[in-house]
């Protein structure tokens, strides 16, 4: 099962920590441009083949350390049939390489359409988790709960993103908590239907780094949910932000950083220790940081609970 | 400007209608497929290829008598990069025509991600406008709104879903109206940032012909906005129902019909008057009865309120 195979490969790994394979071309090494637009040009065909192979260095890089990636699909969205291309081709590269693949996808749509979505994605065999949005309602979702259920795959619910004006809807107060809050009332319900031996769901949730004290709630609402949490890194959450996803066992969540591990070749910190050849040991060097950083904010957590 | 330039098409062809081209290859003339899988191979590239070329048939019998065209993208994107190309494809026929496009992707992410979005999207010249979601919150529609401004195209920010189960979230109570409201309210004031000439602004809702009351309600918080209204047919509202959505100019939103249109030749009410290889003409003559059925919806209104 999804929820089983992830709780199973964070604690192997010990680490909960996801790498976002978010390729901003303009920030992949020279060397890499260089050899796929000599072999296809400077065009959506040349990109999509520095991204892949990009990402086939990160992937080499940090395949045995973290137990997952998440692979954000408007990065190759934006270059057309061979952006998405490169999209399923770099699932497919992870996925071999014994990675759990998230496609961070954030769709939505009525049941009928949502069904194509969930065939594109949860249906294909390189992928195991997508993200969704709520907005629509929870009959839209029943097309990927399925899914989930028949193909052994996860889904992450949006409740509370990361972003700093994701309180213009998500915090708007109800009768019954805000607007997250209820959205998490419904994660709780449908995650019931995918539990698994480890006492986690298949069915998880979005919970951004940033709000902390949100995330406190937010777990207690939704005990067996997986919390997906992206914000860590570039978009300013620290370690001792993002502890308060975890539940007591200090696991129930995984962490995403995107640009702050991949393109750590061209960061303050590391800069001078690699060269942009070496840009995926740079992001294996950042990815190893990080892990240290959470394990030690357990600790301090279990001294505090102390 | 991109509200303007769709009012006058409407009023141009004196019919809000708007063809949906969602076109399930199950539902696709045996014809057609044939002549694609021969070519091709019953495969992605086949049945992208046999989705193009009926879409072509439909695009060049309704063009003269429709401003615009909706082409929902999930239907495609199940196809990976061929779908994808048969989509990009399909909006560059229906621009040539000369033909409003509105991709309909429903996409919402943070600002960084959204530019991706809007740069696939709202930057490719065959494409007029798009739909978004807006439940992360009125910081991720920037990038949009930019592009919005930047190169004169349309935006339709989900309000109101026409799904049965849209009110999970829609429908919560907050101290001010309904979240749904709540959307409304920020479209309203986010839609001032693109009026056109004739009042309308080039930002405008999604509002589902399926909820005649709260068309009401919303009509009255987004004056200037046009609603873009899914559920009219295949979904079970009629012309009656979709009246709400129109201001008192009888303008100010076009109706969307997909399945009901496209596949109109396997329809009990045509299928004995055209045959599958005049799936197009099907196509036409249920356009022109729905755009009748709307104008008559339209002088009954008249009636009433004398």
């Amino acid at each position: 099962m999804f929820s089983d195979n992830l709780i199973h490969a964070i604690k192997f790994k010990n680490n909960p920590t996801v790498v976002g394979l978010d390729p901003r071309i303009e920030s992949i090494p020279e060397f890499i441009k260089k050899a796929a637009f000599n072999k296809y040009g400077n065009n959506t065909k040349g990109i999509s083949e520095a991204m892949y192979n990009f990402n086939k260095g990160i992937i080499d890089a940090v395949f045995d350390v973290v137990p997952a990636v998440k692979i954000q699909i408007a990065f190759y969205e934006v270059y057309g049939a061979d952006g998405i291309e490169a999209f399923y081709k770099t699932a497919e590269y992870a996925k071999e390489k014994g990675l759990i693949v998230i496609a961070d996808v954030k769709r939505g749509d009525i049941a009928d359409v949502a069904e194509m979505y969930s065939k594109a994605y949860l249906q294909n065999p390189s992928i195991d988790a997508i993200t969704i949005n709520p907005y629509m309602g929870e009959d839209t979702m029943t097309p990927y709960i399925h899914d989930v259920i028949e193909y052994d795959k996860g889904l992450f619910i949006l409740v509370k993103t990361s972003n700093v004006g994701s309180g213009t809807i998500q915090n708007l107060k109800t009768m019954n908590g805000t607007v997250y809050e209820n959205v998490a009332y419904m994660v709780d319900k449908i995650s019931k239907l995918a539990k698994g031996s480890l006492g986690y769901s298949s069915i998880g949730a979005v919970v951004g780094a940033t709000y902390k004290e949100e995330a406190k709630i937010l777990r207690k609402i939704m005990p067996s949910a997986i919390f997906l949490v992206p914000g860590y890194g570039a978009q300013g959450a620290t370690a001792e932000d993002v502890i308060n996803c975890f539940d007591e066992n200090n696991l129930g969540a995984i962490v995403n950083s995107s640009r702050k591990v991949i393109f750590a070749y061209k960061s303050q910190y590391w800069k001078d220790v690699y060269s942009e050849y070496e840009y995926a040991q740079a992001a294996r060097a950042e990815v190893l940081l990080m892990m240290g950083m959470i394990n030690n904010a357990f600790l301090k957590r279990r001294y505090v609970a102390c």
